[in-house]
């Protein structure tokens, strides 16, 4: 897939790599087209293997170039050139910031305009509307007053976006509400700590929203770092919701104020999650789950099940054990 | 009471409402006035019944079209015209927006402007304010930079508006504070969930805030549906709470930051909240009511009680039971 | 330290301190130069003592004059002046306004005006970005758009502040980012409950946040009362997080989504505490805690401990007794 949002730097060979990387260069060196993991990258990318439990999509991958930790090097195919380092993901981090040097930092698009209406199709839109280079938005949308689209996103038809909300990488169907405040595609909290400044990971995903969908006031939906953060289809989110990076709702899901995403957990299809729950980082929530209001999701859900409770469990068996007459 | 915000559809008949909601006209056509609950509904309003709980209500109704699911039927005076459908709750919905068809989306406020100074008295404004038409603004107010208040908000006397702030579909009492970010008078997260996509619920109702009231950054207090939302003389919301539609808080509560309440409770007076409790929906909670911080309730709780615990409890046996040394 | 923020009044004497507090003038009147703490006040500084944990510090003080409750007088010493109030907080809430009468409310800045770029080294700023009078911007910095930075605010070098930021009563060191949508610097959440209207406590104190700190998204920073709340170096919040007056974070934290801080509590350095996580008043959390994600602190944390659990307790021990299977 292109990438809408963040310019690819163009002609880096392997041996650039190796020296952001401290590395001694190769004897033959070879260019290098992009960094995408295992299973996206082609015979010219370089990826990453960094946990056992993609043994067999090391296998099956087309890069030739791969970083990786010593203790991994068996498993990889022997035809692989492979770059030996101690700390996999803040290397991958290098690397990606060496690709997409814009993409590590959240710096306003200062490249925007006050809205044209000749650009668009049947739009109503508010006050101090400000929109990026190209931007494109369906017919019959409306855009209330202060709102801000950064360059490059991308809107269907018969949208409504609120007032104050700001959009930057983001590409949104058709048919969906964004009401006021909220914040879509700004870079994950992703970082190496360090002892005076924390290393900023680069965030080079987008936000994709898909149609008949409703963001509520003040959500915060961050960008994927490697991969999008995505909300399904008919999905709706209530007030106050935070979305962290890389995380993949499903369609038909019912999302209440205040819950909070930690990255990379990915939730199935028709779910409801009740207020101020919260969902912990990298599960994977089954299809038509429903856990309660106030939970605190520790582990895996299975599909059609009812949980309630932190850590959260089985709503049955929480609500016996918590049965207070007091 | 008149509805200041929603513009009300003029000569529906009953005949109307039934080809809306796909059932046989009657012989005998008849004028519609308004849809209102069965309290508060007159003769030439149509009302709904939907709940057993309502028996007394549906007695005492003058209203003399009804809106009801069959099993409810026999519960209903004779005298009264009973339309009957599967589903209540939508069918109302269907109503509602067939009388007020402003109220299902929240478009922006596009006929609103620039401040006038010469409109109000003794008012302080920063840059950027945007006030729509037939706003009411009582005199030695404040409003801060960019904010937006849209068509026939009123607001009275000494109040305070911070920056950033958007007023809609609300009346607020004097000597009131609404802090920077806060959104008021958006349309509650109430729809029907369908396969593709949810159909929205109509939402008429207003955010009704006293005298002597703060409300926090970032809040975010929704609009009622058929009722109002309200927030008692006297009360202090913290920063980041969420108010759900209908939610009727009552006077010199004290909501700390970051609480949420879902929608159609309410709140006696004299309430503290601690920071991050929960309230779910449809609860009555007495007065002079403390919920610790974090709490999460979810049965009615009565006057003069302190609770704390997820779920809330009373808050000594919490406190027996939860003494950890570790 | 000299306050930046709010303007304090001059030539006030013992006798108007008495006055406004409704006792009787002294014979001997003096000048009092301004309130402040026990540790921190000069000899012409008024002071106050409250709680006999500070026994030590009311024996050292250099002030001559001292606001406290009849149950404390023995344990002042003699050659200092004692004013006996009934509420001593109450009191000095009073005395406060009385020295800085802007800081009991938060109207906005008035004064503030479209930047000037020959004002600042080397800034990238949006549209309508509004400043103050006498801010001090450092050398490459960007502003996003909407951004609001009231007046006498401090920013450091290499700083990015986003879009919609509100900034007052503020110090910002160098290399920080502010993200959309925070609100940094407003009166935190005090007052003294009254029956009909609450008597808000003034907030002479500054939000301080120091360098290679980053404040995520609709974040809410109160600034303190007497004293500041402060973000300390390398430390990094992510969205929606609430910090109330006079807390102080220290340095090199990781603050994930929605945690909230009630007023007064310290965080050592090198905490790490999870998503939606709340942390009641006037706590004291060592270094190197971590705090799971959804707990509840209600105690003091010592340093190098892991806690999880409302309320919260040693991690193992609430794994040990929360292992569901169901």
């Amino acid at each position: 897939m292109v990438n809408f949002f963040f310019q690819k730097k163009k002609n880096i060979k392997i041996n650039d790599i190796l020296v952001s990387l401290k590395l001694k260069k190769l004897k033959v060196n070879y260019p290098i087209n992009d960094i995408k993991d295992l299973e996206n990258a082609n015979e010219d990318d370089i990826t990453f293997f960094n946990s056992i439990k993609y043994k067999e999509s090391v296998k099956k991958t087309k890069s030739r170039t791969i970083i990786t930790h010593k203790k991994f090097i068996k498993t990889i195919p022997e035809k692989i050139n492979v770059i030996k380092v101690e700390n996999v993901l803040l290397a991958v981090s290098n690397v990606t910031s060496l690709f997409y040097p814009d993409a590590v930092n959240d710096n306003p698009d200062f490249e925007l305009d006050q809205i044209n209406k000749k650009n668009y199709k049947n739009l109503r839109f508010g006050k101090n509307v400000l929109v990026g280079k190209n931007v494109k938005i369906g017919s019959n949308c409306a855009i209330g007053h202060n709102t801000i689209i950064e360059k490059n996103v991308r809107i269907g038809n018969n949208c409504n976006i609120g007032n104050n909300v700001i959009i930057k990488n983001s590409i949104i169907g058709n048919n969906t509400n964004i009401l006021d405040g909220a914040v879509l595609g700004k870079k994950g909290f992703g970082f190496f700590p360090g002892k005076n400044s924390n290393t900023r990971y680069p965030h080079i995903g987008s936000v994709v929203v898909g149609s008949n969908v409703e963001i509520g006031c003040n959500n915060t939906i961050d960008r994927g770092s490697l991969s999008n953060t995505m909300i399904g289809d008919g999905t709706f989110l209530d007030n106050q919701v935070h979305v962290a990076h890389n995380v993949k709702i499903g369609k038909n899901c019912i999302i209440t104020a205040q819950v909070g995403f930690a990255g990379s957990s990915s939730v199935g299809n028709k779910v409801l999650i009740g207020g101020q729950a919260g969902i912990s980082g990298h599960l994977v929530i089954g299809d038509n789950v429903q856990i309660g209001g106030g939970s605190g999701v520790v582990k895996n859900i299975p599909s059609n099940t009812k949980v309630m409770g932190y850590p959260a469990r089985n709503i049955r068996n929480f609500l016996k054990d918590n049965k207070f007459n007091d």
